[in-house]
């Protein structure tokens, strides 16, 4: 656990907001925050940390979501451009903490930040497993 | 083919507008009404015809939409009930179409309809399959 | 102030799943629960409290979602049934905080829990606005 | 009329799936690929026609779909890029029909194709008008 940084690092990714995304009020609709973080966290695992959902799915994991937590700031709206920023807060036992903050482009002002919290599932069983430790290595950069 | 009716029966479903089908417009946004249908269908598959969609499945096999066509009338907005009413138009070799028709309640005014047609797939090789008899049979009330 | 009961009343609204909310895991998307909490609070404000959205809207006055909170216990699938079960945990100055459950029927295991927190909008300025004594006085029941 | 050409510009837009996108059979739901062409569209209207849908809306017109028809070929999956092709086949007296293809990328196979008829509405009274002759030449490139 020595080798583990106390920090993780964040990645970015931009996204623009989709026509469908849009609600009643004429913003982004509330649970649509997450999809975007969602969106970003599948691009960066493959593109930042080497090893995507399809790597964990053949390797019969999954990451089953625990708990979400979303603080709303600034609703976005149509035609709207974002920077969604994700990094691991922490490790636990069988999984961890997943950061984010969106932030609206071009003048990047805060939108809504929050975490996930994220289990490691076998995808055999639907239970928690232990992180194992390449994956652990992969992921504390 | 000969006992086979040339009119096939219609299923009613009573669904509820969600609030978050409604778009910028203060109207359910137009890619849900087949969405509806689909929920519907499900309902009726499993109701009316006795061979749900999980059955389908148990047996190796799905429906794969291979064309949509909507002709949207009346708009539905938030709080609506609305009937939807399926029902098969006709088979073809490896397939069907399936009619629907969406009236908003309690008026029953027409809100739009259209057809699918779907194709019988064999989940592992992804390719169509020609409809099994008794399965055409449960399917042809 | 002192009038307001220390605990307010719960009301539960039956949902079912619908296809489109299914995502690649073959269980309800993450996102969807608090679509599922949102539907079931209009039905209740119009049902239970009996001043809807709509009332809302007519009076200048929105309901600004500023934090939702989502543990995940047990997913949801294709055709289940729920119960989602809501109330008023506090008021705030300009808003309150929502506590919900939702469970899976028959057996009424808990699929999730959490809470949103809201703010009250004047829709001409988007600013939060004091919550009037007359509506306050409806919600506390 | 005679000023019209009788073949109308194409345009493109390069979009991504997103995981909320994905169905309970691991591909993207049959009823987003219109969510697709929608919003290719709103970036083609800003970008290639010089008028949004804000600048519609802002003239107090709006667009309403008033039939889709949508044939799929090959469904997209997680983490699929597309291209979406749009362009207006023809006008009517109050509308015109937009023709879209989704092309996979890299190799550009077909997804899917179809078209959108749209009427142009007046936002206050909600019915039909004669497409004003401005916005007619606007978009008859």
């Amino acid at each position: 656990m020595s080798e583990s940084p106390d920090v993780f690092a964040k990645f970015e990714t931009e996204l623009e907001v989709r026509p469908d995304d849009i609600d009643l009020y004429q913003h982004v609709h509330s649970t649509r925050y997450l999809d975007y973080v969602l969106a970003a966290r599948f691009i960066q695992m493959e593109r930042d940390y080497g090893m995507s959902m399809r790597d964990f799915a053949e390797r019969g994991l999954g990451w089953f979501m625990t708990q979400s937590n979303v603080h709303y700031k600034r609703p976005l709206g149509l035609g709207d451009r974002m920077v969604v920023r994700c990094g691991i807060e922490h490790f636990t036992a069988s999984g961890c903490r997943v950061a984010f903050e969106i932030d609206r482009l071009p003048q990047r002002k805060r939108s809504c930040d929050g975490f996930c919290d994220y289990a490691l599932i076998d995808l055999k069983t639907n239970r928690a497993v232990p992180v194992p430790a390449d994956i652990r290595g992969k992921y504390s950069i």
